[in-house]
């Protein structure tokens, strides 16, 4: 299927006179050294089958990226499939997925002879030719429509131009080129066609387990909802088991969404009910519609959580949820959060989730934990913030209480903030010392929500803490952005993935009401009672009347590092594990964990002040 | 002089039988590999002459370290010369002089062979190989009373185990090793006799300027002072030119101390009386006595300022400080601080500072400017903090008022501070954007405060602003540390050095008394009035109350990041510039200054995994 680059082909060329001279002007040394780089690699070239993830970068299938990670050596190998031939292709990664301050590979022809090079752009969006070469061109191919690239590079390469690839989101970038470029120092990516793609490069290799043969399917779907043309709705759903279902556990699952809805559907989850109750009332409507029978307030038990960005779920062999059966609840509740910030009219939608489940159980039944911080606007973000932190616990009191001797397992974890979320982190935290990094995200997303399955179980015994911070941009905010349910409020929450299960839902924090407000006394007295911070007024209003000058702000991330907490340590939402849960002291910590030193490795990279010549007829392939 | 070391030589062995066998057991390779090492540096081995900077490393003068420095290179050469032979020496350098997570050489001989390796410690002073092998060894000669080490290192290495050499001061660390060691990880600093000296390796090469051949000299020196048995002392003495004695340009000046006593003379300044009263008091007596004449407040143009660790200090050839005739007062005003901790008694004193002048005036007369903080307590730094940082502003408003329009230029610059200094530095700002910085420090000790010529002068203009940070540590405290002319208390100063001079002495703020207040009152209601911080006490006693947990202390950060300022824009300490100074607002900074990213050196340094083997017979030599 793919054909090699050698210098005697001679493909459509473009009718410009300079890429035509260019067919015809291939020097012999260029020549040979394509011929040296592509027989030297001929033998090693992994077949397709080797790269096991693959993703579109652009909308319009231009450009496919698949790759492979080799964990021993530290090393992705990328091979870039375009389609079609301009006059040249970057690819790479930012912060972000900004063009500005980008680690870039680029190959590009100046009309006359083609390179590759490592390149970075500057913050103006400016290329420059990288002085450390870490992106390894291993060939290039000439393919039935088009080109591919293959190309290497170590995970880190301490060069400071480099992005660092770690086990979270990564931006990926790219960009087509049009037309030809004298120099790489003459190509700002502004003027190019570019975009970004969101992807986990580093995924855990934890291998899929089989789907045994007594695998059966059940879709949770919402009945043709007319989705609803407010800015946020959380459609609520009740279905129920067939009678006399019995004990299953649920395997995997995965989303359905209604075709061309992808972009409104932003999580859903499957909800059961409580076993006390005989029945429910059938509702399908939204979740805060007056005419929402109280009774589903009792459906909070999560079986299934699916947000934007994430693909199908697999539990450990050894763990499945269990549902059906004597002792549960045979009514479920569906919950699909609607994001219509356009406010579409008219759009119908069966969204919802495809369970696989089996009647062998095994051996341990998997739950879901809901680790951060309370909903609840006493945690606000003070507006124009680029990075402010918002944290919450998971205490001791409760993990000894609530977690058995032997502990738990967490395998899985999904992070999940609205739209000014920017970084996650969880940590846990045994006899005042972070210990362990549950999981981190700093490249997050709130775009990007996948379920990602541990690189490394994490154990969890009575008695651990587990510190689950947020970091914040609301740079583009006036007013301060309070903790809530609706998408223009904030969430910070780690939905961990674990067994065996226990009757700890959630194990969340937020800052002791009490304390808020003598902070917003202290506005108040300090700003001459000048504005109304008023402890009449709900939270909402006094953050939004607070003047959000530099003492202020500081002293309200004063006041979360320092006040004591209210933790929800529950079994369900709505019921709490026995005891004093109000005004408890911050964990103390006295030692934390150190970002790693990446490990430099010296002499791989290649110094070099000229990019790799290679041969390529550009043209519309 | 010096004997060039060969496999040939044998020197006093030591009498313990594994150092004799090693004199016999030479390897070829070994000898080899040392005749070609010598051989080729013999030809380019620096005379002495070579190496400008010497100092010796400990009291007992058993290690000299002597070196230079290429700009251009951007490389030191060391030699550091060895009296006698033990068993191996080790030299380098940490943040502040510890022994533990340094940056290191190790000459040792485990017994047989000797070995050089570039090496760190870890943070329980244990000894282990770099696999960055930074340090070059250029030369092992045996001298007539011990060895010599020639050995060059890049500034910076981008080895995240080596020291970053920098402008500031250099805390430089050695050890002796009496014994032979197996291997390299066997060695503990811990066991070594070890110690540390302060220099400034990279100073500015701004050459000497000769001395004209009509220099006199001056000795201003307090007249066989009994030192008092307290732990702070500021004497003051009051002395006068000759009658008649006409202007004249103080070129350079140097510190005269006393024998014996160069512990416990802290700094010394010369001041000039203020021409309008005709005469002053002879006093002669601690400063702050009852019997001070009030008149000697009106001493305080500097003349001469030196402070422990400081050199010579020599005016750029078109400067001078004028003193002497009409218009000026005749009268000096010599303080000594003195620091005797440990209540010695009986101690007599004649220290001072000695003028050398000329009557040939240069163009300009140079000033001395005081950056930095107001001596007051309403500044204060928590205890048990590790890096608080206190800040004073030199407003626009103020060099607006004070500067020329062709501005002035700061040539030298002596950072100050009592005991719990950690950091200075003093940043330009033009236009809401830091352009410069001044001087900086980053490992600054109270015990080394040398007067630094600029490698580059710093030219001010009328609306700059000058900003002048210290960090501090009060781990050790068990109370806030307050602003004030006790060594118990702080200081945060930057005597700046320029010319033309101006009548701008003193460019300092302090934060607004009544803000302080505010915080104090926040501090009290929020702690339930607990305790008292109540306005009547004196400031120092208010912080003395304060309870120290983590809100107080982010709250009095934010305070000071945050409240109006009260400058001090003053001639003398005691006359200001017309204009309002009280509620001045902190200056807005829109854009600071990065810390420059290293340039990392690529292919320069030696990844390798064993020491460079080096033939020495180790004994007493």
């Amino acid at each position: 299927m793919q054909a090699h680059l050698t210098h005697q082909h001679c493909w459509n060329s473009l009718p410009s006179p300079s890429v035509r001279e260019a067919a015809s002007m291939y020097s012999t040394a260029v020549a040979i050294f394509l011929v040296i780089l592509v027989a030297a690699l001929q033998s090693s070239e992994p077949p397709e089958s080797l790269f096991p993830y693959h993703i579109p970068l652009d909308p319009d299938g231009i450009l496919e990226l698949s790759w492979n990670i080799s964990y021993v050596q530290k090393i992705i190998h990328f091979q870039l499939q375009v389609q079609g031939l301009r006059a040249g292709v970057l690819f790479g990664m930012s912060d972000r997925g900004e063009m500005e301050n980008a680690d870039l590979i680029m190959l590009w022809t100046d009309g006359n002879r083609s390179y590759f090079a490592d390149a970075w752009s500057d913050q103006k969006g400016q290329i420059h030719l990288d002085a450390q070469q870490d992106y390894q061109l291993l060939q290039v191919q000439r393919t039935s429509d088009g080109l591919s690239l293959l190309f290497k590079r170590p995970f880190v390469t301490c060069d400071p131009k480099d992005y660092l690839i770690e086990d979270d989101t990564v931006h990926l970038v790219y960009g087509i080129l049009e037309e030809p470029f004298q120099s790489l120092e003459a190509i700002n990516t502004s003027g190019l066609h570019t975009g970004l793609q969101r992807v986990q490069l580093l995924k855990s290799e934890v291998p899929t387990p089989a789907m045994p043969a007594d695998v059966q399917t059940m879709e949770i779907r919402a009945p043709d909802v007319l989705i609803p043309d407010n800015e946020t709705t959380y459609w609520c759903y009740v279905t129920e088991l067939p009678p006399g279902f019995s004990r299953h556990h649920i395997i995997m699952y995965e989303a359905v969404i209604t075709e061309g809805n992808e972009a409104l559907v932003h999580h859903m989850e499957v909800f059961q009910c409580a076993a006390k109750f005989k029945s429910f009332p059938h509702f399908n409507g939204p979740c805060d519609s007056k005419m929402k029978p109280d009774r589903l307030n009792y459906c909070r038990h999560v079986l299934a959580a699916w947000a934007l960005g994430a693909k199908a779920f697999y539990y450990p062999e050894e763990a499945g949820v269990a549902f059906g059966g004597l002792g549960s609840s045979r009514y479920l509740r569906l919950e699909v959060h609607y994001h219509n910030p356009r406010n579409i009219q008219g759009r119908r939608d069966s969204s919802g989730i495809r369970l696989y489940y089996t009647a062998t159980l095994r051996q341990f039944n998997a739950g879901i934990m809901e680790l951060g911080l309370v909903y609840t606007p006493v945690m606000a973000i003070p507006p124009q913030e680029t990075a402010f932190v918002l944290t919450g616990y998971c205490t001791d009191k409760c993990t000894m209480l609530a977690l058995p001797p032997s502990g738990i397992r967490i395998f899985a974890s999904q992070l999940h903030t609205h739209l000014t979320g920017r970084k996650v982190i969880t940590v846990l935290a045994r006899d005042g010392q972070e210990r362990k990094v549950v999981n981190r995200d700093n490249h997050y997303s709130p775009h990007f929500q996948e379920i990602r399955m541990l690189k490394e179980v994490v154990s969890v015994f009575p008695g651990d803490v587990l510190i689950t911070s947020c970091t914040y941009n609301t740079e583009d905010k006036k007013l301060a952005t309070v903790g809530g349910f609706g998408i223009l409020e904030e969430m910070c929450v780690n939905y961990v993935h674990y067994y065996p299960q226990t009757e700890l839902e959630l194990c969340k924090s937020a800052v002791n009401d009490g304390y808020l407000q003598k902070y917003f006394h202290q506005v108040n007295s300090f700003n001459n009672e000048e504005v109304c911070t008023c402890p009449q007024a709900s939270v909402t209003e006094q953050f939004t009347s607070v003047p959000w000058n530099s003492y202020n702000r500081d002293m309200l991330k004063a006041l979360y590092r320092f006040a004591p907490i209210s933790m929800h340590c529950n079994k369900t939402s709505a019921v709490r594990f026995q005891g004093e849960w109000n005004l408890q002291p911050l964990p103390e910590i006295t030692s934390t964990l150190k970002d790693p030193t990446p490990n430099c490795p010296t002499g791989r990279a290649v110094s070099r002040t000229n990019p790799t010549t290679v041969s390529i007829s550009w043209g519309r392939g």
